[in-house]
């Protein structure tokens, strides 16, 4: 049977140094093509066994294709793995960190990642009412009594957030705290997060539909030269869930679970993070409250829309945020100019 | 080791068909005080086993309590349940219906699923930010990164919903069109529902902490003489979310499971829910709108303004509502009656 999407779904990995990575996750990962985005020296070089068909970008090309526009990508920092979403002319975005590996559900086989990813995409999303049954179109389940049946088509699903078994994503004071904590709980189920509620997006295991949402997930300037780290998921997160409710699009959480294999280091973590930490507490009340425009009819409109707010309201709490406010607009300027631009997105063509 | 609050959970229970059950519950139940609120025939004797500490309340007592009052209470309807919420003098009730069994976890073992619904209530819920790995405050779970450490303590929790496997809680609708549709799925989560967004509470199954909410606890006018049934809970749950919502308080749902034995007949079903099937496509844009007040600061007044607006939006829908409307006063004022009234509620203490 031949996989699903092979023609529709990019794999983009922010920068890939571990070896056995590939290696295992060849069986899923063979069948699609990879984007990679080197986050470091663009003198290093990656090893990309046999096999895999790919593409890899470094800073050099990065600085090639975008000209002063790179400066809205990240350097020294997987938040450049966002540059693989504007290059990919696909319809279907799965990213992944190169310490995650496949991970085994209760029955002991291996967990295909990529596959439940898809079903998730593919299948609505019920953001304006809860179904208590989890995801009422898995097999066995359906819509419980009470749920208004104007209700039950559901809206197109824009991004399917997946989980982590073994080292969770804690930020660096709870890896302080609990160092030895391990994610052992397997929770069966696929859920869409209700309109109007914030979630913590993590860049480890994202899947999204770069036609519907595409040129908000932009993961933000971090890393070489900026005051903050570890904010770039969810940065985009943010974003992702305002302009999703907005325009009517919906967002999963949970299966399927990826084994993160290793814990990053706590110290450096409370380092890049420790600004964050603080602006998150302006930063959500600033999100829960943003109100776009009913005029923002595409994902292009309503991120300049929030760019604009961003400056205004979060350019008060540091002036970092008038910098990112103004990588956010050239970040759109960068995904018009590689792709159609305006309301239409890609559509899975390819650029020339 | 003594069970974890019996002096302070009643379990109610609108009626017992059946013998088996409360043998099955005995050493869950035998704990604790029992109240059966019967809902059919008073001349019909209801056996309850040896060894189990109970009151029991028939439609001459009802009367005999409340006087003219008892018109809130729907007659030959499970609803009539929410008479024991109002007559118990504990912090916490625990409801749930006679077809519903102890169900196994997947390890095969018995769910206590009082004990899973008392840690629910006992440990604070957070609808104000959605956190990705579930109950944040499970053993081996936390916040994940991204999570404001403002928001980390939560809000304390007025409501546990459990599930059900085997028989899911269908429309009639759904029980035509999949009448062997069973829940085998375990999804081993608890979750907050958060702030704004509503959700089908059914009361097969149910705990919630009397003091916090139990006047909103109204199961509504189902049944006998009444244009509707099977919406009794799904009222209340509704009324609950949206007083919760504004008093700052959170309502989860997910385990305990029990074993629901019995699906009851579709067609019955049919004739009892049409109506309502037909309406809760006003109903739920009517509370997903509604505002309480500002000064509504105990859940009567929230339940009396709600009512307000009840009888005023949904009173255009259809007659029913302006009728629902004056009972959910009439409720207040038992409720009143037979606690210490207004902003103070029971906490706990007999009532002479």
């Amino acid at each position: 049977m031949a996989p699903p999407l092979k023609d529709e779904l990019d794999i983009v990995i922010p920068t890939i140094r571990n070896l056995d990575f590939l290696e295992m996750w060849r069986p899923f990962f063979q069948l699609y093509h990879l984007i990679i985005v080197q986050d470091g020296d663009p003198a290093k070089t990656i090893k990309v066994p046999e096999g895999f068909d790919y593409e890899l970008y470094n800073r050099n090309d990065i600085n090639k294709i975008l000209g002063p526009r790179a400066s809205c990508i990240s350097f020294k920092d997987s938040a450049c793995r966002c540059f693989g979403y504007m290059v990919s002319k696909k319809k279907y975005i799965y990213t992944i960190d190169d310490d995650c590996f496949v991970a085994k559900d209760p029955t002991g086989k291996d967990i295909d990642a990529l596959a439940q990813h898809i079903k998730n995409l593919l299948c609505p999303s019920t953001p304006l009412f809860f179904n208590t049954l989890y995801d009422p179109y898995a097999p066995g389940a359906d819509f419980v009594r009470g749920y208004p049946f104007s209700l039950r088509e559901g809206v197109p699903t824009a991004v399917s957030h997946g989980l982590w078994l073994n080292i969770p994503d804690y930020d660096a004071p709870t890896q302080l705290v609990k160092p030895r904590e391990r994610n052992e709980r397997y929770v069966n189920a696929v859920m869409t997060i209700p309109k109007g509620t914030l979630f913590p997006m993590c860049g480890m295991n994202l899947a999204f539909d770069r036609d519907l949402i595409g040129p908000a997930m932009y993961f933000g300037l971090m890393g070489d030269g900026q005051p903050i780290g570890r904010y770039d998921d969810m940065w985009a997160g943010w974003c992702v869930k305002v302009i999703c409710d907005h325009l009517g699009l919906g967002v999963k959480t949970g299966l399927p679970y990826i084994w993160h294999s290793k814990a990053s280091n706590p110290f450096v973590n409370l380092k890049k993070e420790y600004k964050g930490i603080f602006w998150q507490e302006d930063i959500i009340p600033f999100f829960q409250a943003v109100v776009l425009p009913k005029d923002c009819d595409t994902v292009q409109k309503c991120y300049i829309a929030l760019s604009q707010q961003v400056k205004e309201k979060l350019g008060k709490v540091d002036p970092y945020f008038i910098k990112l406010a103004d990588a956010m607009v050239t970040w759109i300027e960068a995904w018009d100019s590689l792709n159609s631009g305006g309301a239409a997105v890609a559509n899975g063509k390819p650029k020339k």
